[in-house]
């Protein structure tokens, strides 16, 4: 279940169908080191959860615009035969999407989470890109360039929103920087299914 | 050669020695866009290069601290017998990182630099890691998930020396944009040689 959301189709955050991280939280912890990540970083993403909670539709307005505007994009959630966009697929992804701001803010950092990265990692590669939501006619995987290249945007477009809260100039930029701490790491995480055996 | 300092040893950008990339100046192109950069970014990392020359050794220091503070992250520039860090291939390394900085923000992005991009890529793995520096003793690859991870502190720990060089605030965030964006592009591309095949 979401925090103060609908349940999203296909989110199934902390229950036996998720997959098993190969990390453990030592390995996370070393992680969240590289990335400089702290006990101040997860406060101001609680905070920053307070600030985004009422503007996730429009924050995915913005992510929804910016894919749609970049066919490159936009392919990998068309149908491979009519290059159509599959409306039902992005509409399902996106009550995940909405999810993942929140989830990216409240939820503690632990095993449970990890494993949900793993199982978000294999959403995104051919073991189970189109398996949830059955959009078996779009690409069956997100080349991985592209999601390491989408640190930047999902950076850069969150800080108008977390602008919004009523938050001093300070705090908005320790909220960004505790944001970007986060996408950085996660999408760490989520090159592990893609990476040859012992190179992650 | 370097642009206004000494050839770092093993630098080979723009020799018959380099690899080629398996990506072209449209796959680029696309990445780019991906990350929104754009030739205001071109023109700001021009500037953010005439402020950071003439720090690049305390750039380097920070950076280097950084590393020698994390033994998870020192373990990879350290003997595997010994554990030892290994000081020659640490200085060799160190000259190259402080004229990547200078071609970061100099260097065209053209197929030249693609296909350095590409050298840079490989020598993170077992393909080359050692190779350039004969360091056969240290571990014979960086894994993904440091490379992804290392963007948030070169991003981040640029920010004050960007703000050295007298520009106003508005030119400094600027700058400092244009380097994420660039950053990020060059981890996607440095993650090729890493991934399976068809899945980059």
């Amino acid at each position: 279940m979401g925090e103060g959301r609908a349940s999203a189709p296909g989110y199934t955050y902390g229950t036996g169908e998720v997959a098993r991280s190969p990390l453990s939280v030592e390995d996370l912890g070393l992680l969240e080191r590289t990335v400089l990540f702290t006990e101040e970083d997860e406060r101001y993403l609680r905070m920053a959860g307070d600030v985004l909670e009422g503007q996730v539709e429009q924050i995915l307005d913005v992510w929804y615009g910016f894919v749609g505007d970049n066919p490159h994009l936009l392919y990998y959630f068309s149908s491979a035969e009519t290059e159509e966009p599959n409306s039902e697929y992005l509409a399902r992804v996106r009550g995940r999407f909405g999810q993942w701001i929140l989830d990216t803010c409240r939820r503690p950092y632990d095993q449970e989470w990890l494993d949900y990265q793993h199982e978000i990692a294999l959403r995104h590669t051919r073991a189970k890109k189109n398996e949830t939501d059955e959009a078996y006619d779009t690409p069956d995987r997100i080349p991985l360039r592209y999601l390491v290249a989408f640190i930047y945007p999902i950076t850069a477009t969150i800080k108008p929103f977390l602008a919004n809260g009523g938050h001093g100039s300070e705090e908005v930029d320790k909220m960004h920087d505790a944001w970007f701490k986060s996408v950085v790491l996660q999408v760490s995480l989520w090159s592990q299914p893609y990476v040859k055996e012992g190179d992650f």
